[in-house]
């Protein structure tokens, strides 16, 4: 395995894999990963049957100068062989859930450190996986891995992602419905008998990059649509990370005709009345150790265009008069602190750099 | 004041004013009335320092053919007198609240019906107009006056529709959220303790046609804003119509990047389980006979595409798998059945038409 | 064949099919066929292999009340004997190209009157086809067939159309160059020599309702393309119906991030040096009796929202103070007079119609 | 003056302020000099009567941490003396041209280095002014003055720019659309008697931050309008930069519903037949030394969200297969290479420093 702190590697730089770069996700942690000052060039990898050609002719608006067709970035067929000539210290996997399931446990045994943007290893709880159907070829490998894997939130698992091997990187949805509660979580501040409502919504690369129906431009321009009600695979990491019941969640997710983007308005019945100064005192405090959530000033909320292109997820609030009423509105870039830069994020903390290192 | 039946009419047609036609609203509604089978061409008044000119300067899609600058469509200043001296049977307000308030003592001392757009006759309990700061020249002619309006949503006061002088137009939103969930008030199946959860996203042209910071299009455009939290104008309008106190409704609305439509989630919890027939059967039933109102089969919701561009209000709900957290998704075209399709079939009750005449 | 005139039928309503009813522009003739004043409800078929199920499925926007799922709008599978039986006066044909190039030759056999919105008819010269690539089980019956249809451009060629079996609806981007072309090109107002440059911008729909990389939402919107520079089929319309070489016209198609609406920028050097009247004269005389044709005052230039949702093209123009380069804007809805409203102005006027019936 | 060369200045930061940084261009200038290696924080300065405040409470985007309303990002009353005692080495005016105009002397006299945003001094002949209607108190000293700025397009003045007192940096459309055509006509490839066509559009942030009827979001929303027809401000800017004459050159520029971005298609009939590799050389030639212009392969045109938050520009060709006819497509960010990045680039020469800080 990697030396797992810069002090061991000194100021060598690492060397990354990405499976998956042509996707949205993947193309984000690529331009993020070639601008940040700790890592080499990152090496492309494709899967059999999948992308193929060079980066910058599917994304000419990576290439440094000279436009496309300079073939600066080639994708690599993926073997385990090539990883291991290529010294790849963090190998990232923005692939379909599928693989991450099915490549896991050989890049463990490896003793790869793996961060999987995908939903394959986020949920603890069988009931919560149930939704994914996964199918393992080794069920109690399967579960032994799931139980070493760590959810790659860096604002509530810092320490253990410093020490993983693998990381599981939340999904978007549940980076913004997760960090907008969980200071009213462990503050003690929900009624949860009353139960919580998330209503989110998305812009479309959430979607993935695949063309679709639903995802066709003349289907989601102009339009608003509520989907999966009750029926979302992101609700269960956010049951497990905040501690609720099922009955004590209602996620509603809808698709907002816009290309990035997460706005969450979350809603909650306070366990006993309170103050604005309290719930903004519970915002501060939790984060006052973390570098990309913020917490806005009591009259303010944040908006989508706040942290579009950026990895700050924002948190505002709205408290209603009665002191009892909480409506709880988080912010995000989906492709950024929803996915690709929450994965350097927790690429910094496993590597011992600065967690805001190459995403500022 | 003019016969209120069709039959007294005869067949002759009926002559319209509308003040504010170049407005969004007030444009929707001349477009509707020009083509009513019903209806005269409708006279167009400017008020004092307001538009003026011809409205297919403003919006050359109205005129018939070769183009704009054709004249058809002349504003003329507005006076009572000129109302009356064209024998006008119904007048439009689609003006600022402030206008309409001022304005309606006298037309109805003179007798004229009136159907107002703007929130100044909608609200009967004194706390819920607190909120608009009205300035009443004569406070007891105007409560007296407010007594007398009548809330135009036909689905719920048609009887009193037909027979009302003056009718106040409901708000988009409140259109939006009432629809959603009267056949679940009236049906006793909320828990009134437990609270409601609205969380509505409306399009721009809600938000007038007058340019503002907050509808400039690079600060809407690829982004989405909560705004007005506990404390939005038309909550009480919610409030008053479905028999709900202040504090058993949160109402969230949203700036969505389009030009038009508005989507509600509502979020309910049952006051017993129920089953999923038992919930569309209330809202089947209770709209058995209301053509303006599509109630969706179970398993698919309605999209903000789905009602643009007609005077539909769409229903869906979903029910959790614990019958007991219901979510209703209700869609409609703000400046249609929000406004000026709403409008129109206020009229068409008035006057003895079919609800749907020049709606379709 | 059915008889060619209103007289002839007296009042009884046509019968119309419409193969491709689940496109975009399918869709849209669809919603015009089912409110024209002289039409039954229309027979809706499905290819063998395409889609099936019922319209309001897809769309729950057609349905009349209570929503989708009630199946008012079903697709039958198509086969010529369905049309003999059900006694279809006028076949619509919303299919690619390849399948209205194959089964048109049945169709004339059996004197069915057809309105074709693809390609495959429009055009008279073997090299301008050849983009197409044709494979005509019998060459020499194609040939045939293609002389005697009708190139169905209302403002242009109203007579022929009235009389043919045969029409070819034109492109959208076709119409939108020729309608901002021909009143100058009739006049010998063009320098032929110096060129023409049609820049044309399009809405998404214009690329049709199969999901594909190009029509994502993610890679259409804040974006802007050209594509197909030299190389689009619809230019070859242009050509003939204008009578230019193909050296005397560049036509560049441009995909926006909009719906619906074309809107295209004209570039004309002038034969001779003009004045805004004479200019202006011959529009106005060109279209005097066109009521889907406005043209435009000097100083005012159409806008895509002008036209949408409307059979209007629009028609203005800037003319350069040395009366010697003129820009003119065209602008139509690429659903409506683009396709599906052009396609019933044709029937109208097979069928002796009012030529603005059902399209108002 | 200060010092012009980095060695001069060895490792100390640059200090620089800026005038109008709550406009769309000034705030993304002073984004990029925050995070610019050799520069300290910039002095924000407002003008009196306009913004005032905090930066980042009109843009909460560029807080670092724990959001709006940390104030750490104030406005201060603009003064000469202000500058002076802060040692300010750079001045940038986002102004409205009148300010730019009326203050610059008094800049000069002081022996600031400016770089200019607005109009004010981009155009060395009197009739490409005419639009402008300066009203100089002094015109002699405002010729003057006029006569020592720079225009500040580094591809084509990187020399001058070093040495420069003034830069007037240069309109967003004339940076489209110079680049895409000077290295034609350095080349002596234009056909100057038939003329250049330069068909631009562009997003709406080109429009500037106060609300207009023009920009609100339901106006250009799922529209497109061409305006100004033969009457743009920028058109002078690229007639003196390509050494073309008026009627050379037609310019119409398109508002685009996107924030930002502009693609220009520019129409160019060649001196004499080309092949695609000539042309090619000859903007791979002439931008060999041009970190920030792309030069597209044959084949493949750029599009506007290659450059989209980026300060290159993209150019990419596609010649007709008759070697006479070309169509150049050129892209960029208008608030980046078409303003602030531009501004930064030429900041970056005139104080020595590589071409690219801070750009990248």
């Amino acid at each position: 395995m990697a030396p797992r702190s810069a002090a061991q590697r000194g100021t060598a730089l690492l060397q990354s894999a990405v499976v998956g770069a042509t996707g949205y996700a993947g193309f984000e942690l690529t331009r993020l990963l070639l601008r940040h000052p700790r890592m080499k060039k990152p090496l492309l990898l494709s899967r059999e049957g999948a992308e193929a050609g060079n980066l910058d002719d599917a994304y000419p608006q990576i290439a440094n100068s000279h436009g496309s067709g300079n073939g600066s970035y080639p994708l690599e067929p993926f073997s385990w062989e090539a990883l291991a000539a290529r010294g790849v210290d963090v190998l990232f996997l923005s692939t379909p859930h599928e693989i991450s399931r099915a490549w896991m446990p050989e890049a463990e045994r490896r003793g790869l450190r793996v961060i999987d943007l995908s939903g394959a290893w986020r949920l603890r709880r069988a009931e919560n996986r149930a939704i994914y159907k996964f199918e393992d070829a080794d069920a109690v490998a399967a579960e032994r891995l799931m139980q070493h894997a760590v959810y790659g939130l860096p604002e509530m698992h810092a320490a253990a992602i410093a020490d993983a091997q693998i990381v599981a990187n939340p999904g978007c949805y549940s980076t913004s419905v997760i960090l907008g509660l969980v200071p009213l979580a462990r503050g003690g501040w929900i009624d949860r008998e009353h139960g919580v409502i998330a209503d989110s919504k998305s812009g479309v690369s959430g979607a993935g990059k695949a063309p679709t129906q639903k995802t066709h431009f003349v289907e989601v321009a102009d339009n608003l649509s509520a989907y999966n009600v009750f029926a979302h695979r992101h609700t269960g990491e956010m049951l497990e990370q905040l501690g609720l019941e099922s009955s004590e969640l209602t996620f509603t997710p809808h698709l907002l005709p816009i290309p990035r983007g997460i706005l969450s308005t979350i809603y909650v019945r306070l366990a006993k009345p309170a103050t604005v100064a309290e719930i903004h005192a519970a915002f501060r405090d939790f984060y006052a150790a973390s570098p990309f959530v913020r917490v806005f000033a009591p009259g303010r909320l944040p908006q989508i265009q706040h942290s579009a292109h950026t990895n700050f997820c924002d948190v505002g609030f709205t408290l209603a008069p009665d002191g009892r009423r909480l409506v709880v509105v988080s912010c995000l870039d989906n492709l950024l602190k929803g996915a690709a830069g929450q994965a350097v994020q927790n690429m910094n903390l496993m590597f011992g750099f600065d967690e805001r290192e190459g995403l500022q």
